[in-house]
């Protein structure tokens, strides 16, 4: 079985946001040159840096911005926004299971963002604070000795901060434990929020924690902040799995094992289904149920099963409906090797 | 893949309606001592033929009369019937897929049946025949020159024959042919029927095909009258087969494939889901996208699967959750090795 905070813990994305000193704010810009003038400037000193990708938002298709979007990236915003917004992103990770990326001219100026799998925020802050010292050598950052730095949103102020880990909560979720975590964790200063919607079962059970607050705290403390409400949600988590196990575990193992029946063998799905049957997948191993010794596999192939990631590695253009095709074939050759648990198998009965 | 007829034929039943001579019609015996020496009549003369078991069914389970009415050797008529009623029946079968039973003092004193795998009525009735004449030897049936075999109802006046033929349809169930079918069958004095109520796909698409007239024609004619609607139905189902081959297959597919994904990975499956399912399965193999080269297993299979056979064939007294833990344990186990076709999973595609 898959030990508690690997089977809890997606990944860990630590976002600096930053201004350029004597520029508007990207949402009072005066001209697409200007805006343009800016991502030049970004560009040239990431590029001292290492190699980088540059991305202009209204010059890339629908369906690369989702994709990109959907692996977190960029935000919804900056896939809205067109005057002059930019992705920056490097050409090859440095880190096996790190990415780094700058969007520009989205809310700020810039945010700078490292992503990584599993939980290790000290290890994401250090990536990109790295990169933000080196690009503070060559780009104005707009700075206040008493405010810190500034931000287009007061919510941002200061260390411009804003450390977040995706969780999978299924536990949690099917155990109706998600409002009172939610109340609990926004006293102590953060935020929980399901990832795609309202992080039900067929959202995948995903859900992100975050410091609301970014100001009058170190960066230190804030990274020390977040790191304690995660390890306390996925030992809630942990308690709430125990406690789905000492149910109605015929039940739960039933939909969990139907689910691999379902995804090893259909012909056509859509990704809506998809993610849920993935979802009891999931579910079925980190309750012991399904032999999966780790999920990084999984939660990179359910990524790669979104309808604009789907697209972008398939060499013709798809239609809706062969998509659905295309996506049961590859759910039959990941799913079909999935075992119930020995142990689960073993259990005694009196039939 | 499976050939027409025996991919729609189930099985072939006759019976011969018989009463002795000197008593009143069962509905008006006088007395329970009166019925069970009727009963002591038959399996004194049956006896003389071969081996066989006697049950009253006031003295059997309510599931074992379930089990056997399931299989079709008795009636619903005499389970519910305990006014000495009774069924004798063989105790090793002659042939390997037939069987021979009579049912005592349902709706006439003697309903000697005679029940085959696939389609074979002269077989079916030569055998039944065989025994009816030895019976006629030491019972003295009741019988007029110009009506023939006397019977409590008339519509079973004269031969007493009714010959049944069980069939799988599941192309004209799914292409909506079967009311048009029970109209032009009853044209021809046949009559059509779900053998499970209204024969949709809940039940197994399995229909019992019989003549409804049973004077004014020779067995012969009877049987060959039967025998031909028969091959006309089998001609029609194969046709809606091959509608449905040339419509949306990938949906049909999907169906039949994820049938045997929930079937091969269940925890737990109610009678009404497996039936649904393994229906399912069935109509992948007539239509050729599973690897199922025969029926009578799957057939087999499901009728030990019913609620009343499954309590018998366990050692203790299953509750209907532990049925439904049990029965899915069983169908893992069985379909596990059911495949996809080759032949379906190679088309052409461009993706």
């Amino acid at each position: 079985m898959i030990n508690n905070i690997e089977s809890t813990v997606v990944s860990t994305r630590v976002r600096l946001a930053r201004n350029l000193a004597g520029y508007p704010f990207p949402n009072r810009l005066e001209s697409e040159a200007q805006a343009r003038e800016i991502v030049r400037m970004v560009q040239g000193a990431a590029s001292r840096l290492r190699s980088f990708n540059l991305y202009y938002m209204n010059e890339i298709s629908e369906e690369v911005a989702q994709a990109i979007c959907d692996d977190h990236l960029i935000s919804t915003d900056l896939v809205a926004s067109s005057f002059g917004a930019a992705l920056i992103d490097e050409e090859e990770a440095e880190e096996p299971h790190g990415k780094f990326s700058i969007m520009v001219n989205e809310e700020d100026h810039l945010r700078e963002q490292y992503i990584l799998r599993g939980l290790n925020l000290p290890l994401a802050y250090k990536k990109i604070s790295a990169v933000d010292d080196e690009l503070s050598r060559s780009l104005p950052f707009a700075f206040d000795g008493q405010l810190g730095y500034l931000t287009a949103c007061p919510t941002n102020l200061g260390t411009g901060l804003r450390a977040s880990v995706m969780l999978f909560l299924p536990g949690l979720t099917r155990t109706d434990k998600i409002e009172p975590l939610v109340a609990a964790v926004a006293e102590k200063g953060h935020t929980v929020r399901g990832v795609y919607g309202e992080g039900s079962a067929a959202e995948g059970y995903m859900y992100q924690v975050s410091n609301e607050v970014t100001i009058g705290y170190s960066e230190e403390q804030i990274l020390e902040d977040v790191q304690g409400a995660v390890l306390e949600i996925v030992r809630l988590e942990s308690q709430a799995r125990k406690a789905l196990r000492a149910g109605d575990t015929i039940g739960l193992k039933d939909e969990c094992c139907r689910a691999v029946g379902i995804l090893s063998h259909c012909e056509r799905i859509s990704y809506a289904e998809f993610l849920q049957l993935a979802s009891s997948v999931k579910l079925g191993a980190a309750l012991g149920f399904l032999d999966i010794s780790e999920f990084s596999w999984l939660d990179d192939f359910i990524s790669s099963m979104r309808p604009a990631n789907l697209s972008l590695f398939t060499d013709v253009e798809l239609t809706p409906a062969e998509r659905d095709v295309y996506r049961a074939r590859e759910c039959r050759n990941t799913f079909a090797g999935v075992r119930r648990s020995e142990e689960s198998g073993k259990k005694r009965s009196k039939i």
